[in-house]
């Protein structure tokens, strides 16, 4: 006789499906419209492609504060309907701060994901414009698309959506970056490599995990797991992507590694080692399942959170 | 015997004291934090000096609606505490276009106000990423800092504020005023040149009145009134500005006139000659003016929106 045994979760059909809902909405969302050239630009570099990590937590989170509230008898909502305006908001946001990074006076980068970078595509000021344009366009269709959202929460994600972006968050964090990029190994050590990341890319990541949760309604408890679970992930995330500019192989980048050390970036690596930095890792990832698994952030039956936090630490890009 | 004669409306003075009120609460919104070029660079272009004008437009919006609402007996609302905070994110999303317009990839100015632009004194990276963080604080000063607002109201005027800035209002204008630069005098008509400042400029100006009234809770009748003074503003605001650029002097404009012939913008003049332009400006001067009186949009004893139009319509630079 053969036990019966509950069905593997299988995550790559689950992270195959959640980006065709991220991919088709977001494409909706930027229906080519007047002026046109603008509206392909910002296309361009919005459905590109690319690992879609924070719309993914966003769901996630959203889903996993659902099904807590289905347990407790509560009303049925949603979770995917809800989040998934928030979800591609910040991806529009993250796909805008990578347009003005590729920027000849920021990184002067030509090459985006194997292709031409938006400016040179569509040249710089149309970049520029394009950025500009996405980050005021996140923000109205947030507020635009959100529904059975209490006004006062979803004013509370617009609000942290700005903070995470805006001079104390995302933009912050690439200043820091500017100003520390060059420099000598002797002149950073964890203290700031952490406060330049934690803007950076830890903000924006941190965000979506905490949105994901606000908008479904989360407990304070609730929020301060996943916004707990967000630092986690975000400095997994970095820590992984530092790593990989030195032990990753081209092919599998689709870019050149070793930029970082070539330009003399503020890097996880540089200021603790390769080992140090490994270390790290392993500790944010024990750290980040006994969390899920103690505040009980995981779908009944479907780790998502946790293969989310695996994906973004042992991926080999 | 002397009869009593009601005091007259001193303009001035009301634009003096006014422009320090927005002025002071900008500089107090952006009090300087880490990482401190970038606030730096921040300051540097908001707290610039400037007309203020948008920002005159949204209180003196909200004090109207005020002055009416408390006719009609209703609960008494300080308007100008209500509405500062959008007046000073609408200030400083201007003040974000105008460093980002500068930049060598789209207008490359040296001087604004006859002073070095922002790029020139700290960048060009930091003034690229200075804008960015300018347009999603704004946003979150407006939401942080405007108190005894319905929160479905707020999130509506946030919306707009996105909007009015995004590719679909001053975006797009910046996008479609490029296209049409350079191009001969045949390539382009009326509707083109309103299409082009309808967004760049028109859609921040219909904005600033249209949210002082929504922030004070204006009806319908009262928020259409407010929108269509904006189109009149915004429309006499610009056509003032392309006359200026032909008939004023350098010395009083701050800048050197003749700079749309020589790059052939698509301005008012060029579409449609300096009668023809000063023929359209007189038109949107009565028409406003007709429209505060009917729509009973002054301030009890004080005409304000009216000496605003005038202003906007007369100055000489």
């Amino acid at each position: 006789m053969q036990l019966q045994t509950k069905p593997e979760f299988d995550f790559e059909s689950y992270l195959l499906a959640r980006r065709k809902l991220v991919e088709d909405r977001l494409a909706l969302y930027l229906v080519e419209q007047e002026p046109a050239r603008l509206w392909q630009s910002m296309r361009y570099s919005v459905l590109s492609g690319g690992k879609r990590l924070r719309a993914m937590l966003t769901l996630a989170a959203a889903e996993a504060i659902a099904a807590n509230k289905n347990i407790d008898g509560q009303q049925k909502l949603d979770p995917i309907e809800i989040a998934l305006p928030c979800a591609c908001a910040i991806e529009m946001v993250h796909a805008m701060s990578l347009v003005h990074d590729d920027l000849p006076c920021l990184d002067n980068d030509d090459l985006r994901r194997g292709k031409p970078t938006n400016h040179k595509v569509y040249g710089e000021a149309l970049a520029l414009l394009a950025g500009d344009g996405l980050l005021m366009l996140a923000n109205e269709i947030l507020i635009e698309h959100s529904k059975d959202v209490a006004a006062t929460d979803l004013l509370a994600v617009v609000r942290e959506l700005c903070r995470a972006t805006g001079p104390s968050g995302m933009v912050g964090g690439q200043v820091k970056d500017m100003e520390f990029t060059g420099s000598d190994d002797t002149k950073f050590d964890i203290a700031t490599v952490e406060s330049i990341h934690s803007g950076k890319t830890g903000a924006l990541i941190r965000f979506s995990l905490w949105s994901g949760g606000k908008l479904m309604g989360a407990n304070e408890t609730q929020l301060a797991s996943l916004y707990r679970l967000g630092e986690i992930l975000g400095l997994a995330f970095q820590i992984t992507d530092d790593l990989l500019d030195v032990t990753g192989d081209a092919k599998t980048l689709g870019k050149t590694p070793g930029k970082d050390e070539a330009t003399k970036k503020a890097t996880w690596v540089r200021a603790i080692g390769i080992d140090g930095a490994r270390q790290k890792l392993s500790e944010m990832e024990s750290e980040g399942i006994t969390l899920i698994e103690k505040s009980a952030l995981d779908i009944s039956g479907a780790p998502v959170l946790k293969a989310l936090l695996k994906y973004a630490i042992h991926r080999q890009k």
